[in-house]
């Protein structure tokens, strides 16, 4: 939750910086020491994601923060201030969550892998992006909770994510307890791939962004809406789903080129279509 | 399966022992050595859930046993003796059906948290018992099996609650072979949330009741609904659905107390509305 | 992917070789070294399946592979070939992802279970095979990766079952670097139930064939037939259901067999009805 004031967020601050190299976008939460997910938070990342979208130098999202927190989710002092509101701050909260909720599955429905790099604290709203990234890597001084319930409100949009990504029981021991778990437990209950010492966080979000970000973004566009897709499906429509998918990719250039320079034992030139 | 005869559940003897204390209520099923889902004991223990949930001093529910068998499932001789029934028991174990599947659903139904204490061994509609459970305290004794395939009758009401806790070949393993697995194995499965030495169970167990106890009961009510209900919907409907729930949980007095309180840096007060 | 040649796949070749002794049917992947999924394997493999769901002699199938490779997926030279065709090859890849979706769920909706026992790689479809059986050993020089994405043509048929045995962040990683993970990762992964040496592999896996093969066929059929239908559907309709599958299952005379066994403490003598 923000210890971050309102008044810090001015529209001339940038919240979230953006920084292009070799295909890897790299977005970095940018408001010490919360990175509260603020309505001028969230906007600005699900801006970028959005430019990035249609930016085909970009081949794959790494999510990182500035700070010792990486998020700590929705602006506590930002709602709170709209109790205020002749709707006691009703249309104010529906607007968070539901930006909120757009911005996650912006992660989920973008065209390019996400990848969270996370050096801190991940909590609330916070833990939600981690586990909305396709991808996670924690350093060992990252931290995670779902803690709404010590605050009188449940995680209960944190935990739609959370929960598509850890076991029942695991998700459950967040959510009750609202206690922080560290990262070796994250990654024994699947909510990230890899705990790392601080030094080696940004080395091992690079390999995996660069090995994603060598294959066909056609390729990883087609695979990543169709998993996601599939996930919610009973198995015969998943599998009728995922064959057509399949002829379609088959069908697409880079497919051709790909299997081709598989049998010719040479490397592939994508073009992406 | 129960070794215990019908005639030792008489409807004078207490099947399920309930202590209340500090907001925790104890249930304990009370009918070694097998403590056997006979009708009786399900009704009992079905009960002693339903009046809880009119409780308002519960806050969470610990669901223990007497005894080396935590629980051995349906009352084998029970079902055996209605085959004398002039339609070969088929109403009688559909009664036992409806009742049991009843019995599992008020647990993740129920608007308190449920956390499982086990101290010895959990099979069939025993084992369904644990899985149903938001939160499992296993102690190293601890043993889980669905072994029905053993006996003809596949564990096919237990596997409802057991697919819904740990990967689908873990819990093809234990369906199929019937065998008995350890508490570790049970931790790695997902299927408990901490196994400790027998002397710790009972103060493990009672750590994460009052955690939980100490929070707000309509705030743990709201999210322990919400994560059942979002559980079974598709990413996007899930996401609306939590969402109206943030909203309505962020009107409600203790989400305005308990963030107030956080901002304060003061203990919250809740009210439970 | 497949490095033999569409010639060595002549009609006289026995693709899958079957072997049967006490209740196991081993049937057995022999066209090394790629026991690549071509129409003609994919064709032998279901055909022997499909016989297999008449033969009451079978009450469990092991799935292995001869060589270094349990299956490298689809054949790619033949896929290949069928470029030069007038529609491109549409048709063919429409044809064999059909196909290959036919046989991966003919192991799903198979009346036996079914063991994958893996001593090579299996990658692709080949480690969709292992990811659709119920259970699955590996030996430590096991190794799985889904690395379509390498050669433009993302594994969306293989993430289907990969995503219904491990957790999301896990699959996706498989699938967005199509990187190779071994044996151990598998079992952490939850995509195998053993990993074993490799001279211990076969006894590993004819101790499950076995222990499953000593119990009722009927009932075995009943429970793998439930167990995949349920996990498609909610809590309430998931119980509604089991409930009325434990019924027929208790009316059944195996239950009445195994049951009276059990309590006579005597061994049940099954008729598979």
């Amino acid at each position: 939750m923000a210890e971050v004031s309102a008044e810090t967020r001015s529209p001339a601050k940038t919240l979230v910086e953006s920084h292009l190299e070799g295909g890897v976008l790299t977005l970095t939460l940018a408001n010490p020491p919360a990175n509260a997910l603020s309505i001028a938070m969230m906007e600005a990342l699900k801006g970028a994601l959005d430019r990035a979208r249609e930016d085909e130098r970009v081949a794959v999202i790494v999510l990182g923060a500035a700070g010792k927190v990486f998020s700590a989710g929705h602006d506590l002092k930002e709602m709170t201030a709209h109790r205020a509101d002749a709707d006691r701050g009703r249309a104010f909260f529906a607007r968070t969550m539901a930006l909120c909720s757009s911005l996650m599955q912006a992660i989920v429905r973008h065209p390019r892998p996400v990848i969270a790099a996370v050096d801190g604290v991940a909590t609330a709203a916070g833990c939600q992006l981690v586990a909305s990234c396709d991808l996670a890597v924690a350093s060992e001084r990252a931290r995670f909770a779902t803690p709404g319930v010590n605050i009188g409100l449940f995680c209960s949009t944190p935990m739609v994510a959370l929960s598509r990504n850890v076991a029942r029981k695991h998700a459950m021991e967040m959510l009750l307890t609202g206690e922080m778990i560290d990262a070796h437990t994250a990654l024994s209950f699947g909510l990230v791939n890899r705990v790392v010492a601080p030094q080696a966080l940004n080395r091992t979000v690079m390999d995996f962004a660069q090995t994603i970000a060598s294959k066909s973004p056609l390729t990883l566009k087609i695979g990543k809406e169709a998993f996601y897709a599939q996930a919610e499906m009973g198995l015969a429509e998943a599998y009728e789903y995922a064959a057509r998918v399949m002829v379609e990719n088959m069908m697409a250039r880079d497919a051709e080129e790909g299997i081709g320079a598989f049998i010719e034992k040479r490397q592939p030139q994508w073009r992406g279509e």
